[in-house]
């Protein structure tokens, strides 16, 4: 087994497409979640977004990258208009349908529609939740900041509610993806499940890691 | 199989540390890396990251969130000091000495010698690169920002250079990590080994996608 090293000249040569699928590829495993989100004619929304990620517990907040040029444009206009969304987790159950809603499909058409995942309303938010996730959770916008650098939109929001799958939660307080079977996505196209190696005590100093691993806290 | 509901409230009246795991985990699966940094002194730095992202390719550009209160400190000032560092995929073979990274350790010991890993110097910038692992990044600085909302920063680097395992590579420029065995992490302590479910065509209004799967493009 050998390494390929590429130096920053020969990153910026490689053709457009081979270079967005290398760099895309360059963060490792990510977040599969769809995104949905209602304009103000009752339109709903749906979007895959892998940049999700946590920001902080107290508050709780989420934030997610968006490229305003592309696909997610509905999504961005609606969290914008709205101040509401919700972050669902993809399952092995239905990530080719997750996949699809990154179609360009035309405003007035609902993802939902399009790749007959199933709208599901709550009473905490106007957002419509993915009923086939096994983790849903509803937001509200408190930031939207544009990235100079290349303007994509950081959009930062604060848990309102959270539906997990009751078998999921452990004492602890964690939620076992297992069970949730969330799938984890990679560069632009590809989906993976997730196979637990190890669940590890707190690390400290000249202290040996403990497996928690089927410990139920 | 049933779903539990958590209102706002109730998520806020978790004990800290049950919230904590709670919220992490809300996410779904992260990336798993470490972050390499020297100081002016030459003392190395090494320390588990779960929040990198992509942010763009053109110019490329990874992002990562850092707790300034916790465990990154030292990273953290070792970046705005030096502006360079480097992201190196986990894989499963060396994930506990990842996670062990994250003990607080005495600024002037280096968590390289602390957990047996070995660093690796480049000629295109200073900080060191984790040898065990199968995609290495190097990167400068490009931006940080305070997020006003909670005090995390943002660090928003531009990659100078990477190295990558040949075999991963696939011809359409997508690194294959099953290949590079990159793992991924949920919550605070569990890591996962990925297991491919397909790699899916560019998605289409009224087009069926295909699978892509062991094709070399």
């Amino acid at each position: 087994m050998s390494n390929k090293i590429f130096n920053r000249a020969q990153i910026d040569d490689m053709p457009q497409r081979y270079r967005a699928n290398f760099v895309n590829s360059l963060s490792g495993p990510k977040s599969a979640n769809v995104v949905g989100t209602i304009d103000d004619n009752g339109n709903t929304n749906l979007c895959l977004v892998t940049s999700v990620f946590h920001v902080g517990a107290n508050p709780p907040l989420m934030g997610m990258l968006m490229r305003p040029h592309t696909v997610p444009r509905d999504t961005l206009e609606n969290i914008k208009a709205s101040g509401e969304y919700t972050i669902n987790h993809v399952n092995s159950a239905y990530f080719k349908q997750a996949h699809q809603t990154s179609a360009r499909y035309p405003r007035e058409q609902s993802e939902f529609d399009a790749t007959g995942l199933t709208a599901l309303f709550s009473e905490a938010h106007s957002a419509p939740y993915v009923a086939q996730a096994r983790v849903k959770i509803g937001l509200k916008t408190r930031q939207i900041t544009k990235l100079d650098l290349n303007e994509t939109e950081l959009v930062i929001g604060e848990i309102v509610e959270v539906s997990v799958l009751e078998e999921s939660l452990l004492d602890d307080g964690c939620i076992d993806l297992n069970v949730t079977d969330s799938v984890a996505a990679s560069g632009l196209d590809t989906y993976h499940r997730l196979e637990c190696l190890d669940k590890l005590s707190y690390a400290k100093p000249d202290e040996e890691l403990r497996s928690l691993k089927g410990e139920k806290s």
